[in-house]
């Protein structure tokens, strides 16, 4: 009752009536029925500080498409984008990890006439610690980055963490930092990524002041509250926030890497609880002549406990996190991992396990990339030939090296490579 | 009626319930009876974008000192100022020109005492020409400047401007850097003064955005409301600006002036219009541990249509603009000033004219410097012996050599002169 309640009052707060008059058509209002039963609170809840579901299977993705107005990533783009790269898409793509988009089309359209776009995506500072749904967005973006050659900004909302949380400005700062040594241990390419904390780059770049200005003069608060819900007694800062985020979405924002071109579109990958800050962005942007970003948006990386929620930096035992010892980790998998396998061993032979609700299966769709031996642990799971400590097991051997490998290359980022990541500078890329 | 209508329309926006909630002991709510009658309409209304009186006399400043909650600039206090910098004290604070102030008490201890305190003040260039009203903050910010030997900041709202006005970005830039011409030209020190545009300042300075957002996530949009009168039609950019009026009232906003320090108190002189956001900026102060701004406020300058408004720079014939020439000068005060002589020389010789409604007397009120040649003039003025035409003699007499002594002094400030009053770099100042 407590998460039905809970439920109920974040829905009330993002469907009051003032949405309608600000959602343009590719922006229908979430539950636009109007009355709220409880049929209505049942159904899930994403925006950019709340993900909601009472299904196991976690949220509904399909749903999730038509009502925020986004296009599937189906097969025909999937094959369009391998045929743009000349390579098999990553398994985030084909595994329906990455599964939402906002005309990517149009950047393969520009791929192939060799026009320029670049990549932004980002990350909220919330605390020093990372955990492995942190990395899908950033994994995916360095796959993008390699297989597209082009540059890619990553903004730090530290100053969003400072208004949202009861952080210093010096620790969200912090953050900032600590978090971008896990972002640049993925690997990016240090001549095509620029990183920057808001607190740093707004006091640093008068071109990217203007355009935060120029969308915070076209945005109003029936708008914000529309879109994000906020209300009379939210601060000033939160309510043009927004802004902020929106302003990476256009190329001149980053006039030492772009000059004072306006007319490089931008692709974002994120999860697609970030929605609502692009498709704010996307309807402003005609209205200041610049191009709409295009978008890719990911499902959420569900917490052990079950698909329920999203992980949460603030539960220890609700995530890995990339600072796990190998035997943390494996004792997470063992006694917190949600498993979608029967009650005695006698029935599971018999009925076979859930890969649907499992999470230990889940977190394989994300990290295992052979995909013959993903399908045939599927297979022998669901028969009931594999049981849940042999699924763990895997998970286990999976995710073990995976972390202490990223904390390898964590170690070798040195304070120097970070400063230069961070420092606005010019990118190398092809395009003219 | 119309005057009437809109009076109560800025009156209404201005005093929706929500202000009570959000007004401090020394925020009453403006005329906070509750219920609207005519009685109560035909109260002045002062904001920052709508100054209006129904009296011809201008606005009665001792009313809205009770309104706004700040104290009289009194004999006392001008005598105290007469003492600390031992000399006479300007003309604007002998005749109540400056006529309101908050904390200069504070102020006058720090300076007793040797502390530190700095000046900012600061204009909103809404177009090129500015006019003799614009002047006389800065008139009075350069006497303060120079019998206190203080650094001082001006802050030019061109991103304000593009926020409230039908501008692009590079008209409110212009704009900016066009009247710091004119504020140069007033003979502010260029060893003790920094001035500075928005939009280049504030992506210029990481530690004035740090003070921005502290300021914003301290102030709530229910605040702004009261305060300002905004409502939810309004673009967030709007809605966050007062933040950054706020920000330089905090010694630590300019690193490069007064490094890291926080405990210097800024004296803002300024019209009155300008309160509300210094009131705001006064409460938030202390929740973030910084001191509060002192304030000194002047009356408005009068419209040479009379005192019923401000001067406007849109409407050629209501100002002498510092551009105008001294026959144009001759014209305007000759057609336009409002005379508070009689219909004929019979009747102004027998029954004297009224100086309180006279836009020349005012005029020279600001502009005459003599306190002994003024009073000579309203004693002639008022008793009849002196008759409308030589009055206004008078005063074109002063305005001419005054606006083109400026012309000259601005004249002279070259492209390197204002670029670098515009560059934000370390100032002399003597305290420690």
């Amino acid at each position: 009752m407590q998460k039905l309640s809970s439920l109920k009052m974040s829905y009330k707060a993002a469907t009051g009536e003032d949405y309608k008059a600000t959602c343009s058509s590719e922006n229908p209002a979430p539950g636009s029925k109007g009355g709220l039963d409880d049929t209505e609170a049942e159904e899930d809840f994403v925006d950019p500080w709340t993900v909601q579901t009472s299904s196991a299977k976690g949220i509904d993705y399909d749903k999730l498409i038509v009502r925020f107005g986004s296009s599937k990533i189906d097969k025909e783009l999937i094959n369009r984008i391998e045929r743009a790269i000349g390579q098999k898409p990553h398994h985030f793509l084909r595994r329906g990890i990455f599964f939402s988009h906002r005309d990517m089309n149009q950047v393969l359209d520009a791929y192939e006439n060799k026009k320029p776009f670049y990549l932004y995506t980002g990350r909220g500072p919330s605390s020093e610690a990372m955990h492995l749904g942190h990395l899908i967005p950033f994994i995916f973006t360095k796959w993008l980055q390699d297989v597209f050659n082009v540059p890619l900004v990553i903004q730090m909302t530290d100053d969003e963490k400072y208004l949202w949380k009861d952080l210093t400005l010096d620790q969200a700062y912090g953050y900032a930092v600590e978090n971008a040594k896990d972002i640049i241990a993925c690997g990016f390419d240090i001549n095509k990524t620029f990183i920057f904390s808001d607190l740093d780059y707004m006091g640093s770049s008068p071109e990217f002041y203007r355009n935060v200005v120029k969308i915070q003069k076209h945005v109003t608060f029936n708008q914000v509250k529309g879109i994000f819900g906020f209300t009379d007694s939210d601060s000033i800062g939160k309510i043009s926030f927004p802004a902020i985020q929106a302003a990476p979405s256009f190329s001149n924002s980053f006039p030492q890497i772009f000059q004072d071109r306006t007319d490089i579109q931008c692709l974002i990958p994120c999860a697609i609880d970030q929605d609502p800050y692009f498709r704010m962005t996307r309807d402003v942007a005609p209205r200041i002549s610049y191009p709409k970003p295009a978008l890719l948006h990911s499902t959420f990386f569900p917490a052990l406990q079950g698909a329920q929620t999203k992980m949460s930096a603030s539960d220890a035992n609700s995530s890995i996190f990339l600072t796990d010892t190998a035997k943390q980790i494996k004792n997470k998998v063992n006694k917190h991992a949600f498993s979608g396998g029967r009650d005695t061993v006698e029935e599971h032979r018999q009925f076979g396990g859930n890969c649907d609700v499992d999470v230990s299966f889940m977190y394989l769709t994300f990290f295992l990339e052979d995909d013959d031996r993903l399908e045939q642990i599927r297979k022998d799971y669901t028969s009931g030939a594999m049981l849940t400590g042999d699924l763990k097991k895997i998970l286990i051997e999976v995710l073990q090296p995976l972390v202490a490998e990223h904390q390898a290359r964590r170690e070798a980022v040195t304070d120097e490579i970070v400063k230069e990541f961070m420092t606005p500078r010019k990118l190398s890329y092809d395009f003219q």
